[in-house]
């Protein structure tokens, strides 16, 4: 549905904000698994996480419009909430974030670092994504959707660019779900490129909306309980359902135990934060059963307080 | 002392087995300090720390003078055992590592990892050189020094090498220092290129046994107390003293916050885990009073209990 040229156009657009991330490997996880696998860092991409290539398409795709933007508002768990508020920083806009009164502290002081300012509501992502459309229709602020939004989704698809134009013959690419923004994008850019990678989607077990939805055949609501925080969605977005079930080759779901081993793993002996959300993957790419393979974990962002890992890894 | 060829002589024998480290930049630190500062991730290395560098020069010297090496023993707090253990793998002999009673946890699961046979004894460097020492005559074991070496000084010197070779008007370079076996190698190697670059030792407050002996004038010992367990040295080296007092500019002692503020800036913001040792080069780098230089902080290592990390920087 998106054209090659479409990402190559985002992409273009978007390279003044964003880093063309490297990919890690790891003799060591090699060892562990009988396969070569690939880290796709987004945890050291700008504001730590992939978000800003969506936030950053958004925004200007919407300058490129011509459209007067005098500020954003956003509804988010913390990474993209962090996006928009670089954004808005860098054109000297303003930005108020709204989010959940559970959101981790390590973004919220990211957040008010990047100058905008901070809405707190309750912990369902209903009741983020009612204050921000509020104060977008009061302020009129621009409302910026963290994952049902194609200029989003396309931003998000830049790494799928970045991955097939890397010179390695990629078997599968494993991607975190929540809302579906980053798989859509990902898996909608690979498939126009090279459709022999296949593209897995993987969800925490205790909060797998797009997996329930996937069997159900329709959007579902779900109940979330992971330490995932950033994939604790409800449901599936409008946009992101279809373009999952078109492009998306299959769906790994991954115990909090596992999330928590490959958070482990990746800081003990790769040196690198991720935060739980970015781990699922990992975690999906470890327990892979093909041998002799090239595997991608994409490792979707690194904020996360870090006094509370022990914490979280307990 | 060393020549320039020399260090490209080591540099080429231990190629095969250490990481080419590339210097990571982050620009919120520019922005906080007014400085462009470059990290040099030894962290990244192969066995999390630069460890490796030394130990392979030694190893890989030995055995090109054709030495029969039957195995391997030395005494360290944790970083260069896990290089003596690596390299023992690596060349299939057997390597015994004596560490102290009080050695993070990780250094030791990694030395067992790699195979060797660990000895554990009180946490004073001299009893650690003590029973090294006698399993080397015991066994006919090679003693691999951690630092007061020619062989492991040079090795370490490759980092500077790699920083002269890096495309850039370096001004400072911070080293931490323990025994000196990294400072003595970087600024010896440094100056043998390009003497204007000033080579700065960090030492903690609370463990700066060379601060102390530079200034009396001879090696002097001390009772070092710091959460930098690498850097609890008593005394600097005797080979590594007197090339300190050569090729060092200057020594910058870190208050134990300073060491935590550092360690948690880099997390936090580079996503990058490096250990309290490794913390001490930033740490003197963040204050430095000078603007407008481009600095370089060699961040010695990553090795730490990841589970401990909101215990160290509380």
């Amino acid at each position: 549905m998106f054209t090659k040229d479409s990402f190559y156009e985002v992409k273009e657009r978007i390279n003044p904000y964003i880093h063309e991330t490297k990919l890690i490997q790891s003799k060591t996880l090699n060892q562990l698994t009988g396969n070569q696998l690939f880290i796709k860092p987004e945890c050291l991409q700008k504001t730590g996480s992939f978000k800003i290539r969506g936030a950053a398409s958004k925004v200007t795709a919407l300058r490129q419009q011509g459209k007067e933007v005098k500020g954003l508002v956003t509804a988010s768990s913390g990474n993209h909430g962090q996006a928009v508020a670089y954004m808005a920083k860098i054109f000297n806009i303003k930005a108020m974030i709204v989010i959940p009164n559970n959101a981790p502290l390590a973004k919220i002081k990211a957040i008010k670092a990047y100058g905008a300012e901070i809405v707190t509501v309750g912990p369902k992502s209903s009741e983020r994504l009612a204050k921000a459309q509020e104060i977008s229709q009061e302020m009129g602020y621009l409302y910026i959707p963290p994952y049902d939004d194609y200029d989003v989704i396309r931003g998000q698809g830049t790494i799928g660019l970045e991955l097939v134009k890397e010179n390695l013959a990629i078997d599968k690419v494993f991607v975190p779900i929540g809302g579906g923004g980053l798989i859509s994008g990902i898996s909608s850019c690979i498939k126009a490129f090279n459709p022999g990678i296949k593209v897995i989607g993987v969800e925490p077990k205790q909060s797998c909306c797009m997996n329930t939805s996937l069997k159900k055949g329709e959007r579902t609501e779900i109940t979330p309980n992971t330490i995932a925080d950033g994939l604790r969605t409800v449901m599936p977005g409008e946009l992101t359902f279809p373009l999952v079930q078109e492009y998306v080759d299959d769906l790994v779901l991954v115990e909090e135990e596992e999330i928590k081993e490959a958070m482990a793993l990746v800081m003990e002996r790769m040196k690198l934060i991720i935060e739980p959300s970015g781990a699922v993957s990992v975690a999906a790419m470890l327990k892979e059963e093909e041998k002799g393979k090239n595997l991608v974990a994409v490792v979707s962002g690194g904020n996360l307080d870090i006094m509370s890992i022990s914490e979280i890894l307990k």
